[in-house]
């Protein structure tokens, strides 16, 4: 057969590569636990479904002692419940900004007419936590009612270790609430809304949790829960209380996303069945071999302190003249491969890849090998084509684990 | 055969009969087009489904001039948004208690911060004009921001005139917006933003459009646009601005329910093709057999004012003795058929029929089948066993209609 | 709201009440169960799903002691599967011609090279129980290999009792293989492969066991499993030995339909969960309503014998001057009601109603109102509107049950 | 963060990679296309969609003149059917045994009572030509009646030239029907049924179709249809004849897997969005790479000539000591990829990668790098991890094409 000629193509042919921190793949078991007619959400039996996804998502939070609220929204309304159902107007919060979405948040409680302490760092650092001691320490009259914490900056996949700050605030006896934003991290790394004892945390559907996005999160501790009997900022749609005397029979206080409601079931029973542990340890272990990707390419990762560095998502520093905005773009146009941009400050300097959600070694590699394709194309050439893939799959052979049952699993797609 | 003694089964079998007014039942090809995977909301081509689905819900709101937003969350949220959007702490406005949704409006109107005047009528009745009229014409200083009615109560079944509202408005030059809920009206019955020159209109996914719940819809007018620039009720996730800033290049603020918008793109095509005109037909023509076969069953219409009976549910007034709560736990538990309870003032007095949706006259006349052989098992006997039916396929006949070209419909189905 | 007049629609709308004996209902929660990608059919951990599946068919049939084949193919494959795999060219069978599918079957035994006795009946009629006698009785050589039956004539709704035909060929001590074609009946009706001693029974996926057309099931007795290793009719793609040797390890001798054995596993769970009895029982009671229909309608049931009469099909007589072709055509395009057919000799003269499959009462209580409005505009005024729904809803509410646990079902839909 | 330990899981995670050539990867867009209620295959409208299948599979074939059958079956079935719809008992037929396919094809030819002459070459070479050439010139008498090539042996990945055997047959003006097997070919690589005169070509749905199997196509040229009016092999399930007087009014003549008509419209939809000419040469592109792993890789093709070497399937042959049954295995359970296994003489020996089907690069990169993965454990160090994918990956950036309108596809997806 003589080699044929291939031209561009109106439709782009096999399945898209969808490395985005979020949304991340559906997998098809979820896809079709959402796949169903509506149902009478006021009905006799309503009741199971919604206190079984009421407790899927605490087991998520790993949270026993509050409660979590499943709103029909996304994480921004989670952020947005977290603090108009906790504090009153003029409170002030301490917040740190080390990326868009700490940024965001800080954006928020201004607009809501909170206080916010802002903290800045360079994007690619972590928390300031000296500066937050000084804070808390100097802070005697607790005029600060909240700090605000985001538990990993999609933006540049720096995480934050909590229970650092849990044990700054305890170790000044300080009262305020400890918020978290765990949009990108909860449920796929290690999050302990008990044993760390936050009082709020946040997160979404398309995350993690591997559903499309239609579900905001907040998960409440007894104080926290307490707070929001008497908080002042106005709020109804996001009101705790309304829907906490709603959710005590299994039912919410206006229509839920019923298709969701499954999906969340079905996705925790996943996690599950893989184990949390498990989940938390397979996202360690991929992110990994992107990171050695990273360094084979002889690329910088924007998060300078390896402990911080995210398991969820990469941020991948380009060199000076090649431009992130054309990387995203011919991964996309040319490979079907969609890579993270550079947000803000970072645009057209970095890309991001995900490690989040329902993914496995060759998706990634695949991934990978789509990212080498594409820097080359836009003019970067540190690098042997190859070297990035050939060292995650290093570390992924060395690191192999074997499926047993395989078959129990995939009758349940 | 000798006939088999049948007993109490562990599972229903056949299709529920969904006939509450919302969630609606999802036709196979609106559930097919939202069965896929995630997709990067900020990816190149993203716009193209995001301009389409900004573009389909102003189709379903008869809207040219203003501009519709598509919040993740429901009709409650949409009520919030319009609220916090373009009114300022303690401004007044006129509402009127006429079921269970005016009410909850109203009592989130006062949790806002707002003073509503709030004017309560029978439930079963429409709006009071008069008294309406009497707080306009006597509202010389323009203290009272806005009018919000609700178009269709879900509740009793009552309509109203909201031409009438805007020509009340326009008699004494009153600048008030005009905010009306259409969660249970728009897209099955005549709502025209538009030409009645409405200021806000609020609807859900999970009614007329025949999705899950999961997007809340709000219409707003450029006058309503304008004034939502200085509101100053606090919201950040509802924020008609950042929609703006975002929605005009094809995008949202925040990450968008993927699936939920082309479920949207895909449900609006349902009822372009059908045709609005015929869409609205259709519901009223389905509603006038419910009707009729009320009337049949020697049963009352809560909505006493024929002209004002809704077209999309249908309340039924039990007589002394039948309980509303035991006839909707007999029709679901030994029919299969969810049927609305009664709320409120209504609990245990009635029970609703929606006609609602992706629904037909077979549908419709199973579920009146249904009904009659519930109320027979809960002690009614004011009728003949099939008579509704035969009052509502009377009617059907008579105006049946054909569809031409079925295959090119199922072949998309 | 003034009334507003409909008119053609381009587009049927709701759901289509799909009322021929087969393909019938797909539930939601098998659709589902086939919404997968392929899988390697080969794989190592396939034969669970393999021997999943051949486990399942072997319980629909009632057989410990056989083996049932699962081709990809439908019913006439079935046939086809038990003639060849059986038979000897010239071989001598008996058959009964009361319908147009057992007229195929004896039209295929033919063709390939078998020499049927054909015996007649009137169609509406069951088995000439004293032809099929004689026959048997003067048959000392055995040159009869095999008596074929159809169980269930999809045509007339007429049955044929088994254990009768076993009781006739016990009498005689007669060696002939007993085969029956259970198509429209296995899975509905009381049939039991072992207890009445069947040797090839046959039937297919998009009946009782609701799922599509595309596998056609084929049990074997020993006997018949015994006598296929000689048999000497050509087939390979049918070949039972082929079959066996793979099936014995879960393997299929090709390809597999893969989504469509899934759909299978979770059909048979679906009757499992209700139970055979259970299901036997309720296609019995639901089609006891259409009967008391029919009779309300002042029309003829086919099968006259009532003893007969199927409980998967009803097939109504129309009179004089009522064209059936009409019928069927003004029910699907006016009311998207599918009805069978009448086939061959009774077409034109007679219309199907099913109910067999994923049907409950009010399904049916829709259709038959359908057929109501029908009959009506095709000018048959014979009855009172309403008359047939009455007389089958009075029957289903005294033999109403009641479902236990309906969330733990629907959660699975 | 400090690493997890990770052990083995009870389930997968993430998609399989699913490259055995065929079953194949079912497009989102096509298992939507099926995901759907049955509907009645006798209704006024069905022929719409039976002329649309009918149509949709000729141009896969690129026949005009002739006719195509689609039975419910697999492509076993469609051998079968070409076979004793055209040929008569104890006809003489040249077949060429290089592989499995080829193999099991001549045994069902003597199984039917057929005497192929069966020319036996080493398993990787292609069609012996001159072996051939001998009998047709010496077969003055026309005795022989068929020559039956298989087009894509799938067990060693060997092509033959088609026209080449056309032209054989010409020279000696034979009238032998020419047949063809082209299950794992035809819809991924040129196949020109009209412009190449062949007799009977055979196809499944799991190749190049995108379907799940259980439709096995027949295309028949004039001179086969002629000749199957009088071929005396028995047969009726699979009767040409019976399918044309019922496909001449887009019906068939006993139930058809209704969503697999559907998903077959869809897929040849897809196909000709693609454009066929721009689909082959994206299956030799995926295949290239492939070849140039595996020489990256130092390990043989099976198909020693390059000109012969498939663009669906590529069978790679193991070292000794390597052994290919643990490959397959140890690449399943522990990185979630299914590869085809060495068949009957190859068993153990080779292992087969398949770039048949909706596939991209990045998919066959992850695969590759999956298989990379695979030969280090399994003992085989004779190439530097990565070195496959950077050559694969060198050759696809070359080549690389651009999707214009990605949305327009992937809002149909």
């Amino acid at each position: 057969m003589a080699p044929l000629t291939t031209k561009d193509v109106p439709v782009p042919y096999g399945r898209n590569f969808l490395m985005v921190p979020g949304p991340t793949n559906v997998p098809q078991r979820v896809q079709n636990a959402m796949h169903r007619n509506s149902e009478d959400h006021r009905s006799l039996d309503f009741p199971k479904l919604g206190l079984a996804a009421l407790e899927a998502i605490k087991k998520v939070f790993q949270c026993r002692q509050g409660h979590a609220f499943i709103f029909p929204g996304t994480g921004t309304l989670g952020w947005e419940a977290a603090l108009t159902n906790c504090l009153d107007p003029q409170d002030q919060v301490i917040s740190v900004r080390f990326g868009q979405f700490s940024h965001l948040w800080i954006d928020m409680m201004k607009r809501l007419g909170l206080r916010p302490i802002e903290l800045d760092v360079e994007w690619g650092e972590g928390l300031p936590m000296d500066r937050m001691e000084g804070l808390i320490q100097n802070d005697r009259a607790h005029d600060i009612k909240a700090v605000c914490v985001v538990h990993n900056e999609t933006t540049t996949g720096v995480c934050t270790d909590i229970p650092a700050v849990r044990r700054l605030l305890d170790k000044y006896q300080h009262p305020a609430l400890l918020m978290v934003d765990g949009v990108s991290s909860i449920g796929a790394v290690p999050f302990k809304f008990d044993e760390w004892r936050v009082d709020l945390a946040v997160t979404g559907s398309q995350k993690a949790l591997m559903l499309p996005a239609g579900l905001g999160f907040v998960c409440a501790s007894p104080r926290a829960l307490e707070r929001s009997k008497t908080a002042k900022l106005p709020h109804v749609y996001m009101s705790f209380q309304d829907h906490l005397r709603s959710n005590v029979d299994g039912f919410f206080p206006y229509t839920p996303s019923v298709p969701l409601l499954y999906g969340l079931v079905e996705a925790v029973k996943m996690l599950e069945e893989e184990g949390f542990e498990q989940v938390w340890a397979r996202h360690h272990k991929l992110a990994e071999g992107v990171r050695r990707a990273v360094r084979a390419w002889n690329l910088e990762i924007c998060c300078r302190d390896p402990r911080l560095q995210s398991d969820t998502v990469t941020t991948v520093m380009l060199p000076q003249g090649v431009d992130g905005v054309q990387v995203v773009k011919v991964a996309f146009q040319k490979y079907n491969l969609s890579l993270g941009a550079g947000l803000m400050r970072l645009r057209g300097k970095a890309f991001r890849i995900s490690s989040l959600g329902d993914l496995n070694e060759l998706t990634i590699l695949g991934a990978l090998a789509g990212v080498e394709m594409t820097l080359r194309e836009c003019g970067y050439n540190g690098f042997k084509l190859g070297a990035g893939v050939a060292a995650a799959a290093e570390y992924y052979q060395q690191h192999a684990v074997q499926a047993r049952g395989f078959t129990e699993a995939m009758a349940k797609i």
